[in-house]
């Protein structure tokens, strides 16, 4: 067991890389392309904080390159066909790497049972083949994708995509809006390295904090839910799966010889592990956000603060859909903010009216957060129609860090408004969302969350 | 009748506008402050494209205006507190202004009674008082909104907001994301020109195709239902209802002073109208793009045509929660496909494979969009892990064009993706969604409308 997690870290940590691939090849299988290798090459090159070696097996001269496999290699990444592929990976493994990521796909059975057998052998992990975009660890720079220069912020949320596809689009998601990543999986076809090898070293990661899971189906059910029964007591699971319906399902097979159960077997598995279950590419990533930069959320009395009237009543709406509850604040409380506030109406959800600034801002929190009747806040603060500048946002997370038990997040409601306000807070403790209903499903999410604790510490 | 609608009329297309404010006033009420006043002056300056008055009730030396109201003023704007709007309401009536824009907000009872006597004495009418940003027409650039260079572009969407908040937040996304409006109204109080009285200007309003609508009840519920009956024969109408749970409802009272009746009451009421309800304030932009720019769906049979297999799934997964089915393609569209592209499985949906560029989407959409089969069509093009270019979209659009009465969406999944394919087809007749979860959900919308013509022409 420790030899395995040995050997998957070299996945993620290793000292000495080794890229392989060709300038020249012609054979346009999987992505096995000239193209391809070179924008590998330049994003390890640009990012990769250890040692590199680029191997082209069609030699280009005055390439920078040894030009071949150095002893010791520990991790390398080959982007030939499949045929090729093979005898570079053996070549690996008798060099003693210790994991190998196969970024091209297109492999028949006996090529696959080859590759097998080179684990057997020599003890080598293979992640895919068919992993397309392979592995990107932000706190060494490792990346083999080879879209030049796609590469997220550091951050605490690791992905794991079964497709390619998903994959990309979360990536370029998360590099869009500046979401903070410690680690990427493309899983690809998983002939060896499956997703609970990679669950088993998140589990210890300690950039890591959320994990996020796109899936298909599991191909070893029990050891998945008994791992992620293991991580949720530390950190929080995500998954959002594919192939729920049955036509789409049918499909999934196809995409990922994905084994597809019915979906209330599923989703009863999912809750007695303690996984949290999301329906879209958004909640995913929404939800990815809050249990990144919050707490888990100890009850379900939401305080709503808004200085506009309208997103405040539909935030109302919202939160009782998810299932929390306007919190009744108490008269000292409501006392307290009338009295500093002729005129602001302080039932929740309280709307401080349009020329709320930092200090209104910073007051009324202040006291809505240390009301023993609030479990949590959602702020709302819009700049059109208002007096707010995106500066006073900076109240929020001052007053949201004096209570680090309470969750508190941030609805900037629109479009121009949110990317000024996100400006500011990007880099803070606050997840923002960009209109009221986003904000209460992170909220629920990070109840179900605090739930989920509340079980484990029964 | 003729002549209430040729009032309203004046609130869009005035010859001359005349705003009245204050360059030094120091009561801050509502929206009466000099900068704000000052703002609505450049917005107006810098849009309208008919005669504008400037009246600054403190005469500042020098100021741009001729500091009287003009005979015949027809749209006359007010921005002051309460009894000095009165008094300027007073003045424009007599000088036989067809309708008033009261911006401010804070009037009491008697105040307003005043208000409404000098619509029965000289019959102006008047909108608001309280609409805070008050009215945009993109068609003649009339923009009373005090938020400079806030100018959404020309298109068929008209917005009526029940909330300033939401509005302003509404009008946000509209000009962030390049969406096309053709009236913007902000209610306000509503003491004279309601809901109604708006729509039934709308339904002859050739530069609208959509109508939102953002209400927290509805004070004319029989007139309202009825005007709405006969607009949807021609556009369709979208309602987001804010106040639906009880304690919102409870906020909602106090915030527009709506009767809010019970949502299954609303909804029914909805329902027989053929209005569609939407549920969040992203979903009535999202379903807007979708009805302004395609036509209504005919059936629920529907393509994915895709160049990822995993967001392919998700779409499938998608349309099925949204009680559309995945089209059974001829057996004769499928052997065509796959005699062009052997490799490409064409069972629906279908993954054209990483390497599909626009000569591919073309060919493929063209036959899917000929199959008798398919009723409408989800398209998805990723860049990342692809190598499809933006340009390449072009060829959606053009397939698309070809085939006027089956609705083509596209998505370009993700982030940087999405705003790449934006650049390219913004300005076209396809709509564009970031994730396949939200372009199902618009076609859910084109198919809803596509029953409610169906019943009305029964």
């Amino acid at each position: 067991m420790f030899m395995k997690l040995e050997k998957v870290e070299a996945l993620f940590r290793p000292r000495r890389v080794v890229l392989i691939g060709s300038t020249k090849i012609r054979e346009r299988i999987g992505m096995a392309s000239p193209e391809l290798f070179e924008n590998v090459i330049y994003n390890i090159k640009k990012y990769f904080k250890g040692e590199t070696y680029i191997v082209d097996i069609h030699g280009k001269r005055g390439f920078n390159s040894l030009g071949k496999i150095p002893v010791d290699p520990e991790l390398i990444v080959i982007m030939l066909p499949p045929k090729v592929s093979l005898k570079q990976a053996e070549k690996s493994a008798e060099k003693g790497a210790k994991a190998l990521v196969i970024i091209t796909g297109g492999y028949n059975k006996t090529q696959r049972e080859k590759l097998l057998k080179l684990k057997e052998k020599f003890g080598v992990r293979i992640l895919g083949p068919n992993t397309i975009m392979g592995v990107i660890n932000t706190e060494n720079g490792l990346n083999t994708t080879f879209e030049r220069d796609l590469m997220p912020k550091k951050g605490g949320i690791a992905v794991l995509s079964q497709s390619g596809g998903i994959g990309a689009c979360l990536l370029d998601w998360a590099c869009h809006y500046g979401i903070g990543i410690s680690k990427f999986v493309f899983m690809g076809d998983k002939i060896d390295i499956d997703d609970v090898d990679i669950l088993c070293y998140l589990e210890n990661d300690k950039e890591t904090k959320v994990i996020c899971f796109y899936m298909e189906g599991i191909k070893n059910g029990r050891a998945f839910i008994e791992t992620a029964k293991k991580i949720v007591k530390q950190k929080p699971l995500l998954v959002l799966k594919g192939g729920v319906t049955a036509e789409a399902a049918k499909r999934a097979i196809s995409h990922t010889a994905s084994i597809v159960g019915s979906d209330q077997v599923f989703n009863a598995a999912l809750k007695k592990a303690g996984i949290i279950r999301v329906e879209t590419i958004e909640e995913l990533m929404d939800a990815a956000i809050a249990l990144e930069k919050q707490p888990p959320l100890k009850g379900d009395r939401i305080a709503v603060v808004s200085n506009v009237g309208g997103p405040a009543i539909i935030a109302a709406d919202a939160l009782a859909k998810q299932g929390l509850k306007l919190a009744q604040l108490s008269e000292k409380t409501k006392r307290s903010i009338e009295q500093l506030y002729p005129g602001v109406d302080a039932s929740n959800p309280i709307d401080m009216i349009a020329d709320a600034r930092a200090e209104r801002y910073r007051r009324v929190l202040n006291l809505v957060l240390a009301d023993p009747n609030v479990d949590g806040a959602m702020v709302i603060n819009m700049l059109k129609s208002c007096f707010f500048k995106p500066e006073d946002a900076k109240a929020i997370v001052e007053t949201a860090l004096k209570f680090p038990n309470k969750p508190v997040v941030d609805v900037p409601a629109g479009g121009d408004d949110f990317e000024l306000v996100h400006e500011v807070l990007a880099e803070t403790s606050i997840p923002l969302y960009n209109i009221p209903e986003k904000a209460a499903k992170a909220l629920r999410i990070l109840r179900e969350y605090g739930k989920i604790i509340e079980k484990l510490n029964c």
